[in-house]
Protein backbone atom coordinates (compact mmCIF):
# COMPACT_ATOMS: atom_id res chain seq x y z
CA UNK A 1 0.00 0.00 0.00
CA UNK A 2 1.42 3.53 -1.06
CA UNK A 3 1.18 5.49 2.27
CA UNK A 4 1.31 9.34 1.64
CA UNK A 5 4.11 11.10 3.60
CA UNK A 6 2.47 13.09 6.91
CA UNK A 7 0.65 15.97 6.72
CA UNK A 8 2.24 18.97 8.70
CA UNK A 9 -0.05 20.25 11.50
CA UNK A 10 -1.54 23.22 9.82
CA UNK A 11 -2.65 20.98 7.06
CA UNK A 12 -4.23 18.62 8.82
CA UNK A 13 -6.33 21.85 10.99
CA UNK A 14 -7.27 22.80 7.41
CA UNK A 15 -8.80 19.54 6.82
CA UNK A 16 -10.13 19.12 9.75
CA UNK A 17 -11.88 22.48 9.65
CA UNK A 18 -13.14 21.76 5.79
CA UNK A 19 -14.91 18.49 7.54
CA UNK A 20 -16.08 19.96 10.40
CA UNK A 21 -17.68 22.56 7.80
CA UNK A 22 -18.42 20.05 5.09
CA UNK A 23 -19.74 16.61 6.69
CA UNK A 24 -22.84 15.84 7.41
CA UNK A 25 -22.59 12.56 9.95
CA UNK A 26 -20.67 11.99 12.88
CA UNK A 27 -20.11 9.02 15.77
CA UNK A 28 -20.76 9.67 19.03
CA UNK A 29 -19.88 7.92 21.78
CA UNK A 30 -21.52 8.13 25.39
CA UNK A 31 -21.61 5.94 28.36
CA UNK A 32 -24.11 5.66 31.36
CA UNK A 33 -23.07 6.01 35.30
CA UNK A 34 -22.23 2.26 35.33
CA UNK A 35 -19.67 2.69 32.34
CA UNK A 36 -22.46 0.86 29.46
CA UNK A 37 -20.92 2.59 26.54
CA UNK A 38 -23.24 3.39 23.18
CA UNK A 39 -22.38 4.70 20.10
CA UNK A 40 -24.53 6.01 16.93
CA UNK A 41 -24.06 7.95 13.98
CA UNK A 42 -25.91 11.55 14.07
CA UNK A 43 -25.98 14.62 11.93
CA UNK A 44 -24.73 17.79 12.98
CA UNK A 45 -23.90 21.70 12.35
CA UNK A 46 -20.96 23.32 12.64
CA UNK A 47 -20.84 26.63 13.58
CA UNK A 48 -17.47 27.49 13.65
CA UNK A 49 -17.53 26.86 17.57
CA UNK A 50 -19.05 23.64 18.36
CA UNK A 51 -20.84 20.95 17.21
CA UNK A 52 -24.58 20.95 17.42
CA UNK A 53 -26.38 17.56 17.13
CA UNK A 54 -30.39 16.99 17.52
CA UNK A 55 -31.38 13.30 19.43
CA UNK A 56 -34.81 12.42 21.80
CA UNK A 57 -34.44 13.94 24.97
CA UNK A 58 -34.89 9.85 26.56
CA UNK A 59 -32.02 8.09 24.40
CA UNK A 60 -29.03 6.81 25.48
CA UNK A 61 -27.07 9.06 23.86
CA UNK A 62 -28.89 12.24 25.24
CA UNK A 63 -29.11 10.97 28.69
CA UNK A 64 -25.85 9.88 28.75
CA UNK A 65 -23.96 12.69 27.53
CA UNK A 66 -25.99 15.03 29.83
CA UNK A 67 -24.78 13.28 32.69
CA UNK A 68 -21.05 13.14 31.71
CA UNK A 69 -21.13 16.70 30.67
CA UNK A 70 -18.38 15.38 27.50
CA UNK A 71 -18.58 13.51 24.28
CA UNK A 72 -16.32 11.56 22.41
CA UNK A 73 -16.71 12.24 18.42
CA UNK A 74 -15.36 10.90 15.39
CA UNK A 75 -15.63 12.29 11.92
CA UNK A 76 -14.65 10.97 8.92
CA UNK A 77 -13.76 7.49 7.92
CA UNK A 78 -11.27 5.42 9.88
CA UNK A 79 -8.72 6.21 7.50
CA UNK A 80 -9.14 9.90 7.81
CA UNK A 81 -10.03 10.61 11.39
CA UNK A 82 -10.89 13.49 13.25
CA UNK A 83 -11.96 12.69 16.74
CA UNK A 84 -13.63 15.32 18.87
CA UNK A 85 -13.32 15.23 22.60
CA UNK A 86 -15.73 18.32 23.88
CA UNK A 87 -18.30 19.75 26.70
CA UNK A 88 -21.79 19.36 26.23
CA UNK A 89 -24.56 21.82 26.40
CA UNK A 90 -28.17 21.08 26.39
CA UNK A 91 -29.89 23.65 24.57
CA UNK A 92 -33.81 22.85 24.80
CA UNK A 93 -35.65 23.61 21.38
CA UNK A 94 -36.58 27.43 20.94
CA UNK A 95 -32.93 27.95 22.78
CA UNK A 96 -31.38 29.71 20.24
CA UNK A 97 -33.74 29.37 16.64
CA UNK A 98 -30.88 30.64 14.32
CA UNK A 99 -29.45 27.54 15.10
CA UNK A 100 -31.82 25.06 14.96
CA UNK A 101 -32.27 26.78 11.19
CA UNK A 102 -28.89 26.15 10.78
CA UNK A 103 -28.79 22.33 11.96
CA UNK A 104 -31.93 21.88 10.17
CA UNK A 105 -30.60 22.96 6.49
CA UNK A 106 -27.34 21.05 7.21
CA UNK A 107 -28.64 17.76 8.06
CA UNK A 108 -31.94 18.06 6.20
CA UNK A 109 -33.88 17.11 9.29
CA UNK A 110 -36.01 19.00 11.54
CA UNK A 111 -36.76 17.40 14.85
CA UNK A 112 -39.16 20.89 15.80
CA UNK A 113 -41.50 19.74 13.27
CA UNK A 114 -41.93 15.47 15.53
CA UNK A 115 -44.22 14.84 18.18
CA UNK A 116 -41.55 13.25 20.27
CA UNK A 117 -39.51 15.78 22.64
CA UNK A 118 -36.11 16.01 21.01
CA UNK A 119 -33.27 18.11 22.32
CA UNK A 120 -29.90 19.76 21.02
CA UNK A 121 -26.43 19.44 21.98
CA UNK A 122 -23.89 21.30 21.81
CA UNK A 123 -20.30 19.62 21.66
CA UNK A 124 -17.69 22.22 22.01
CA UNK A 125 -14.32 20.67 21.27
CA UNK A 126 -11.61 20.71 23.72
CA UNK A 127 -9.32 18.19 22.26
CA UNK A 128 -9.27 17.24 18.93
CA UNK A 129 -6.63 14.72 16.82
CA UNK A 130 -6.58 14.29 12.95
CA UNK A 131 -4.62 11.37 11.23
CA UNK A 132 -5.01 8.98 8.21
CA UNK A 133 -2.63 6.27 8.32
CA UNK A 134 -0.50 4.78 11.00
CA UNK A 135 2.46 7.11 10.00
CA UNK A 136 0.39 10.39 10.69
CA UNK A 137 -0.70 9.34 14.35
CA UNK A 138 2.47 11.31 15.58
CA UNK A 139 1.47 14.95 15.85
CA UNK A 140 -2.20 13.77 15.54
CA UNK A 141 -2.78 16.42 18.26
CA UNK A 142 -4.67 19.75 16.80
CA UNK A 143 -5.79 21.20 19.80
CA UNK A 144 -5.65 21.00 23.41
CA UNK A 145 -7.73 22.23 26.47
CA UNK A 146 -9.76 23.82 23.49
CA UNK A 147 -6.61 26.02 21.94
CA UNK A 148 -5.32 25.22 18.37
CA UNK A 149 -1.45 23.98 18.70
CA UNK A 150 0.67 26.27 17.15
CA UNK B 1 -32.39 13.25 -1.65
CA UNK B 2 -33.66 10.05 -3.31
CA UNK B 3 -33.03 7.13 -1.15
CA UNK B 4 -33.90 3.68 -2.03
CA UNK B 5 -36.79 1.18 -0.73
CA UNK B 6 -35.68 -0.50 2.57
CA UNK B 7 -34.31 -3.60 2.36
CA UNK B 8 -35.15 -6.51 3.25
CA UNK B 9 -33.76 -8.39 6.31
CA UNK B 10 -31.94 -11.16 4.44
CA UNK B 11 -30.48 -8.72 1.56
CA UNK B 12 -29.56 -6.95 5.17
CA UNK B 13 -27.95 -10.26 6.48
CA UNK B 14 -26.39 -10.38 3.23
CA UNK B 15 -24.83 -6.95 2.82
CA UNK B 16 -23.89 -7.56 7.06
CA UNK B 17 -21.60 -10.63 6.21
CA UNK B 18 -20.17 -9.33 3.60
CA UNK B 19 -18.96 -6.44 5.47
CA UNK B 20 -18.03 -8.57 8.17
CA UNK B 21 -15.78 -11.10 5.73
CA UNK B 22 -14.40 -7.74 3.44
CA UNK B 23 -13.83 -4.69 5.71
CA UNK B 24 -10.91 -4.05 7.46
CA UNK B 25 -11.66 -1.27 9.58
CA UNK B 26 -14.28 -0.99 12.56
CA UNK B 27 -15.29 1.88 15.43
CA UNK B 28 -14.98 0.19 18.71
CA UNK B 29 -16.46 2.35 22.04
CA UNK B 30 -15.50 1.68 25.20
CA UNK B 31 -15.88 3.12 28.75
CA UNK B 32 -14.02 2.84 32.08
CA UNK B 33 -15.87 2.28 35.20
CA UNK B 34 -17.00 6.04 36.23
CA UNK B 35 -18.83 6.34 32.68
CA UNK B 36 -15.77 8.07 31.16
CA UNK B 37 -16.01 6.83 26.80
CA UNK B 38 -13.20 6.38 24.90
CA UNK B 39 -14.39 5.50 20.83
CA UNK B 40 -11.10 4.80 18.42
CA UNK B 41 -10.73 2.76 14.66
CA UNK B 42 -9.02 -0.27 14.73
CA UNK B 43 -8.36 -3.11 12.30
CA UNK B 44 -10.03 -6.53 12.74
CA UNK B 45 -10.84 -9.58 11.37
CA UNK B 46 -13.97 -11.90 11.00
CA UNK B 47 -13.02 -15.67 11.53
CA UNK B 48 -17.02 -16.54 10.95
CA UNK B 49 -18.00 -16.16 14.72
CA UNK B 50 -16.74 -13.07 16.22
CA UNK B 51 -14.54 -10.36 15.51
CA UNK B 52 -10.87 -10.00 16.21
CA UNK B 53 -8.94 -6.58 17.10
CA UNK B 54 -5.53 -6.08 18.58
CA UNK B 55 -4.75 -3.38 20.64
CA UNK B 56 -1.78 -2.43 23.02
CA UNK B 57 -2.69 -4.09 26.73
CA UNK B 58 -2.34 -1.00 28.06
CA UNK B 59 -4.88 1.14 26.33
CA UNK B 60 -7.79 2.81 26.87
CA UNK B 61 -9.80 0.15 24.93
CA UNK B 62 -8.10 -3.11 25.61
CA UNK B 63 -8.74 -2.00 29.67
CA UNK B 64 -12.35 -0.61 29.08
CA UNK B 65 -13.15 -3.38 27.37
CA UNK B 66 -11.82 -6.53 29.80
CA UNK B 67 -13.34 -4.48 32.52
CA UNK B 68 -16.47 -4.58 30.58
CA UNK B 69 -17.04 -8.20 28.98
CA UNK B 70 -18.62 -6.10 26.33
CA UNK B 71 -18.09 -3.72 23.66
CA UNK B 72 -19.88 -1.68 21.20
CA UNK B 73 -18.76 -1.96 17.55
CA UNK B 74 -19.70 0.29 14.56
CA UNK B 75 -18.35 -1.41 10.86
CA UNK B 76 -19.51 0.62 7.48
CA UNK B 77 -19.86 4.55 6.83
CA UNK B 78 -22.66 6.54 8.77
CA UNK B 79 -24.97 5.91 5.99
CA UNK B 80 -24.62 2.00 5.95
CA UNK B 81 -24.27 1.66 9.65
CA UNK B 82 -23.95 -2.27 11.26
CA UNK B 83 -23.62 -2.05 14.59
CA UNK B 84 -22.57 -4.66 16.77
CA UNK B 85 -22.97 -5.55 20.76
CA UNK B 86 -20.72 -8.39 21.60
CA UNK B 87 -18.98 -10.27 24.42
CA UNK B 88 -15.10 -9.59 25.34
CA UNK B 89 -12.95 -12.42 25.52
CA UNK B 90 -9.29 -11.87 25.50
CA UNK B 91 -7.10 -14.03 23.87
CA UNK B 92 -2.85 -13.60 24.69
CA UNK B 93 -0.49 -13.75 22.09
CA UNK B 94 0.22 -16.96 21.38
CA UNK B 95 -3.43 -18.64 22.44
CA UNK B 96 -4.40 -19.05 18.37
CA UNK B 97 -1.71 -18.39 15.76
CA UNK B 98 -3.93 -19.38 13.39
CA UNK B 99 -6.14 -16.77 14.37
CA UNK B 100 -3.11 -14.06 14.87
CA UNK B 101 -1.90 -15.30 11.28
CA UNK B 102 -5.40 -14.64 10.03
CA UNK B 103 -5.74 -11.20 11.62
CA UNK B 104 -1.96 -10.11 10.25
CA UNK B 105 -3.79 -11.14 6.57
CA UNK B 106 -6.77 -9.01 7.30
CA UNK B 107 -5.01 -6.15 8.51
CA UNK B 108 -1.90 -5.97 7.37
CA UNK B 109 -0.55 -5.66 10.99
CA UNK B 110 1.20 -8.09 13.05
CA UNK B 111 1.49 -6.56 17.11
CA UNK B 112 3.91 -10.02 17.38
CA UNK B 113 6.67 -8.19 15.50
CA UNK B 114 6.26 -5.50 18.27
CA UNK B 115 7.98 -4.45 21.63
CA UNK B 116 4.82 -3.01 22.97
CA UNK B 117 2.57 -5.94 24.67
CA UNK B 118 -0.27 -6.30 23.10
CA UNK B 119 -3.25 -8.71 23.45
CA UNK B 120 -6.00 -9.88 20.89
CA UNK B 121 -10.00 -9.27 22.18
CA UNK B 122 -12.61 -11.59 20.37
CA UNK B 123 -15.89 -9.52 20.36
CA UNK B 124 -18.90 -12.40 19.63
CA UNK B 125 -21.46 -10.72 18.62
CA UNK B 126 -24.93 -10.86 20.78
CA UNK B 127 -26.83 -8.20 19.06
CA UNK B 128 -26.30 -6.67 14.97
CA UNK B 129 -28.25 -3.84 13.22
CA UNK B 130 -27.89 -2.69 10.20
CA UNK B 131 -29.58 0.36 8.40
CA UNK B 132 -28.83 3.07 5.45
CA UNK B 133 -31.31 5.66 6.09
CA UNK B 134 -33.96 6.93 8.07
CA UNK B 135 -36.40 4.55 6.44
CA UNK B 136 -34.05 1.35 7.14
CA UNK B 137 -34.64 2.05 10.99
CA UNK B 138 -37.48 0.13 11.49
CA UNK B 139 -36.35 -3.59 10.99
CA UNK B 140 -32.71 -2.88 11.66
CA UNK B 141 -32.56 -5.65 14.46
CA UNK B 142 -31.11 -8.68 12.85
CA UNK B 143 -29.38 -10.49 15.46
CA UNK B 144 -30.92 -10.96 19.20
CA UNK B 145 -29.33 -12.78 21.82
CA UNK B 146 -26.67 -13.86 19.49
CA UNK B 147 -28.92 -15.85 16.61
CA UNK B 148 -29.99 -14.25 13.74
CA UNK B 149 -33.59 -13.41 12.99
CA UNK B 150 -35.52 -15.15 10.34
Amino acid sequence: MDVPPPRSRAQRKADTLERLRTDVDLWIASADAAGDVHLVPLSFVWDGTALTIATPRSSPTARNLLRAGEARVALGPTRDVVLVDGAVDELPIGTDPELEDAHAAATGFDPRTLAEEYTYLRVTPKMIRAWREANELEGRLLMRDGRWLD
